[in-house]
């Protein structure tokens, strides 16, 4: 197999680099024929790096940046003053085609701000996309987009949505034919905003999409479809609901504990339980989220990842990279607009 | 304390009869003012009726309806075709003054419709709608709305929601000037769509509401707000993301624990904290839900309620009642739209 180059940008999220260079170590070893491009200051990453044996210093090349972006930075300005920033680096490397993809637990807005302005979207695309992969019933997973890109999506961004979700879930999990939904209140025709029911249309129309209908809030974890599209403004919200709502059933079974020694006990005995909770709800803290529709791959892990979360970017950056991902999703496209007109 | 009459439908939701006669009759022996009013088949509860004690008999009209709404029927159907219905019945007799308020489990559509219909809207108020409250940390509840009544809520109709939002949790909960926020992709000004953006100006222009600007999604159950005002569509993918999520982690928990008989015996142990989270999880099953911005009170309870939970919904229309919130709803809208002027 060819070599691959991931950019890494080493100082975004709430760890930086102390999970973010173990898990770039991890990933070298995970894969041969990775080569790794670390952005960030270079006191940091050479310290760091002369740990390593000489075997693994050869695949690595380290960037030096001066700046970083924080994680409240207002996205335009970073876009504008962090030039020399690690994430705005990461990004120019893929641009400039000296890397294949690049990961960032960085600050979303201005990662999603800068990849669109450095990358651009692909032809045919209007926005890009942010997505993530979330766990269904009988350990399945649904694609589920846009997560937080575009709150305010029409029908032809919507269903460009549906054109690149079902890409990805043929090319990165080989399922023939992905069934795509759009979310909804109803499943009934009638039902929904406008936005939504034109983009129904669009898709009963499209040969190329496996179009299955409409599905609801309550069935998407319920492994009805391979992909799920909805407006930027809701998938955010849910998404962010379901870390709220984690959180506080945590806090609400540690509370219940505290009442009395033997829920004390319950609790304790529980625990192993609630961690497969935990998890689940917060899918994006574990799988990370891809932006797709630009002409680089560009992977966001959480913000509050852990080195084992962030290795699950860089694996979803690798399997992105060696499938070619933004060139099928611009073969698709294509097909598609070829089919409308 | 004068009389109340309340009318319920006792043909809707999952298990109709056998949960809300005897919702029915509680509710009854908790309120010593109230009468009720069932809406249904005689032959169903006259039996009924013929157990009770001749002091319920006397506070109890039953009022024979030969048709049902059916639960998958469509609204725009029920209100053309089921004039005879259980639940068409309930609204009539609110509407002519017969009822102070009135409680359904059935069909939510349907209801949404034939209330809109045959109530009408308060002066002032373009769209009705649906309102639960959701537990939040430190045994709070914040008031959420919509929750799909309206699927495309312009600014105006946001900026009523939120009025509306502010009456309720001043009347039903006694709170002196509740916290008013809007539900948002993020908290700073710039962020979410031009309807959220312009309903933030609107409400920072109006004394009357204590608006505190914009929450996210996972700020939903961290006690930040009295109020959260959202889209209908927003709302109902929302609430109901949390009840798949919350069916689909008791399946996970389920599936774990027939693993070996170690995790069998814990996650026997574990049940009882995992009721927590489930209630938690499903707040409108347990609370019901309001109709509000009609000229007459209107209680939806979830269609799978238990009789304890219709009881909660009947409680919730006797509060409504006895603070005369479509009155409170009039003046107050009445107040800022003078303010605006």
């Amino acid at each position: 197999m060819s070599h691959l180059t991931i950019a890494l940008d080493i100082m975004g999220g709430d760890h930086g680099p102390h999970i973010i260079l173990p898990a770039a170590k991890k990933a070298l070893q995970e894969f041969p024929h990775l080569k790794i491009i670390l952005c960030g200051p270079q006191t940091i990453m050479s310290e760091w790096f002369d740990t390593l044996t000489n075997t693994l210093q050869t695949r690595i090349v380290l960037s030096d940046c001066p700046q970083s972006v924080d994680m409240d930075e207002a996205p335009t300005q970073a876009f504008r003053q962090k030039k020399q920033s690690s994430m705005r680096r990461m990004l120019d490397l893929v641009n400039e085609d000296h890397a294949d993809a690049c990961v960032s637990a960085g600050n979303t807005g201005a990662l999603l701000t800068m990849a669109f302005y450095v990358l651009k979207t692909l032809p045919g695309i209007y926005r890009p996309a942010l997505v993530s992969k979330v766990p269904t019933a009988d350990n399945g997973r649904v694609y589920l987009l846009d997560l937080g890109a575009n709150v305010n999506c029409d029908s032809e961004v919507l269903f460009q949505y549906a054109v690149m979700g079902s890409v990805l879930a043929e090319q990165i999990d080989e399922i023939s034919k992905p069934k795509v939904a759009l979310l909804n209140v109803g499943v009934e025709d009638i039902k929904g905003n406008d936005q939504v029911k034109h983009t129904a249309s669009m898709l009963l129309d499209t040969e190329a999409i496996n179009y299955i209908g409409f599905v609801e809030g309550n069935d998407i974890f319920g492994q009805k479809a391979d992909v799920i599209v909805t407006d930027g403004f809701v998938g955010n919200i849910a998404l962010k609901s379901w870390e709220g709502l984690a959180s506080f059933v945590i806090e609400e079974v540690k509370k219940a504990s505290q009442q009395n020694w033997w829920r004390k006990v319950l609790a304790a005995i529980a625990l192993p339980l609630l961690k497969v909770i935990y998890t689940k709800m917060k899918p994006d803290q574990y799988n990370g989220a891809s932006l797709i529709g630009l002409r680089g791959i560009v992977v966001k892990s959480h913000g509050n990842a852990s080195s084992e979360a962030f290795l699950y970017a860089i694996r979803q950056a690798v399997r992105e990279a060696e499938m070619q991902v933004p060139n099928k999703i611009k073969d698709k496209i294509e097909a598609v607009l070829m089919e409308r007109h």
